[in-house]
């Protein structure tokens, strides 16, 4: 089994580490891990930035399950790229597994950054905009997508002390993983 | 052409008038908008976020294309049930379509957050994660898949007075979306 590794991941300080070790703990549970920064990009090409995306998209082509990073970044959510493609994975039908290393509920995530007040029977922060309040940790498309495509996001009772190191949630997936037939 | 319209003008406090404008600026231009409010849900049910999904999804695999809203919500990128969406129609192959109103380069509006500093020629946020900088508003996902997919992403040259009522960028998209045949 061939598995896509999404996250934010490609952006720590360490991200050639960090994959080498994901990609070793897909070996020892018998899966091949597709790691982004494994493709040969030139960045100093003027089409770097493309050669990325069809480096990724190439290489979720190939897979046959996603396990993405969801744990949240630069905001109350996860990673946009990530997102992307854990999107891009279930409308191509493949299989959806994904971690987060912060429990904390999405409407309590937004307290942290704007005033959220209740009103009408609904949570809306200081532009007046709602606050999805399903008692989730992020937004619902993830987390049906993943109910329904693979198994519930994966998150630690709480938040271990390396938030971007920490491999528990992803081991976790992988278990999911291999015990779902592609 | 049926059309999904994407966005997190679901969150605003005229949610639903707002979908009534899209749908009627579509059909003028000859095609059937399909607003995600429009799927009725019973709020109070206990499965209200899964029925909610599942409307969307429904509405998604019908639409022959996506124009999504990626202007930045709650953060320096778009909102991630959107982004979740443009994923999916991409996997599914639909024509993409999308506009953000803040034209910002995703980068600035990292600063705007956080210390952005430049090492070793790349720049890196106050945690040492790196952001991305290909001169770009948003996550290089997105943005390539829409060049590839649809069209560029329509920004337009400032930010316009109401950034989450002005439909300029929205009839643009409209524009691309009915000039190419799906």
């Amino acid at each position: 089994m061939r598995i896509y590794l999404a996250g934010p991941d490609v952006f720590l300080p360490d991200a050639v580490a960090i994959g080498r070790r994901k990609v070793e703990i897909c070996a020892r549970h018998g899966t091949t891990g597709l790691y982004p920064l494994d493709n040969l990009i030139d960045l100093a090409a003027p089409d770097a930035s493309l050669q990325i995306f069809r480096g990724n998209e190439a290489m979720m082509n190939e897979a046959d399950a996603i396990i993405a990073n969801l744990t949240p970044f630069r905001g109350p959510g996860a990673d946009a790229g990530t997102v992307y493609e854990l999107g891009y994975m279930a409308g191509r039908g493949k299989n959806c597994f994904a971690y987060s290393n912060d429990p904390t509920l999405y409407v309590d995530r937004v307290r942290e950054i704007t005033s959220v007040t209740a009103q009408d029977g609904r949570f809306t922060d200081a532009d007046g905009l709602t606050v999805e309040d399903f008692g989730q940790t992020d937004n619902l498309m993830m987390i049906h997508a993943l109910d329904l495509y693979g198994a519930p996001l994966v998150v630690p009772s709480r938040k271990p002390a390396d938030l971007w190191h920490d491999l528990a949630g992803f081991e976790a997936c992988l278990r999911l993983a291999t015990a779902t037939k592609p």
